[in-house]
């Protein structure tokens, strides 16, 4: 992974991380909560593994091929929900989800 | 996934992540440091993927098979790695790592 | 912190850890989730600064006095939240909360 | 805590975790790495910490001030042991970790 390739990857995966947290957080408070438990349930593994994945690369972990994979796949489920949501929370997160697995994959 | 297996993961995870961190902490007190720090890197991540599995698994996370793939192949590493190592901690910690790649890819 | 309060310190964190992630799986799942909101996310505080510290305990970190303090208070808040429900898992949920508290309050 | 004050601690803790994990790869490189093991282990206690902070605070943790709290005085003790320490990477990491402590002491 290049320097610019890496930075990119810790921008989005920071961008998705605090996506997540947002959409977790709003989606606790709406009217309809219901209809976005998967929403919740997501936001919170996506959230996670982003976080995760952010200090691995940090620390130049040796597993970054197989983190990236297992982020993109959980980035894509995440998005796929959210982008389901006409809440405003839900599609930045979804945009936020997809261009962090775009991140993971080009790394 | 039945509860057995389960049980046995969530067990297996549970000691890698001890085993992992009290080989870490040794090592950072060993008088050859320096042929260590392979080991002290393997440790951290090995932990910490331990960890975060644990908690995914008993959420029900819905990526169980990625994330136990994932984690088995870095249980595998710290294992090796450990296995070169005389001292005690190591040899205690492959054996966790070995066990835990086991119960991982039998999840 | 001697070696048994170590140990029983380490159990309480894993078993309050299982109990909260249990909880939160199951009250995503439960009719009346609009109530159950403040349950789910404390469930999750919980069950993060309890892996949190099982990890930080386990490699000797040097800030358990303060980590075991913050570690109390959010249990003892996720405990209290739990035992006003009646559901099940609601209720064991609270009995490890209220234990692990004490086991951070006696470390 | 304030919009702002909220978006200035977020990115605060950001970057002390950045700056921790580099230093702490950089130091297992270090020829004098018998000198770096305090350094090496505060650098994971603070990464830690403030990535899990970044995330609690970003979800919209009922438990800020207490957590906070414990943040600074990790992030302070990093910061004074890597002040200690010529390297770069060192010097770099000391000064994330004390503008982290103030951002924590602010929020």
């Amino acid at each position: 992974m290049g320097h610019e390739q890496h930075q990119e990857l810790i921008r989005a995966l920071h961008e998705c991380m605090t996506a997540c947290n947002h959409c977790y957080d709003a989606c606790l408070q709406e009217e309809d909560i219901k209809m976005m438990t998967n929403c919740i349930r997501l936001d919170r593994e996506c959230a996670d593994i982003c976080s995760y994945l952010e200090q691995a690369i940090c620390r130049g972990t040796p597993f970054s091929a197989a983190l990236t994979s297992v982020c993109a796949e959980i980035c894509e489920a995440c998005g796929n929900e959210c982008k389901k949501h006409a809440h405003d929370h839900c599609q930045r997160c979804a945009d936020a989800c997809f261009a962090c697995a775009d991140a993971c994959k080009s790394a």
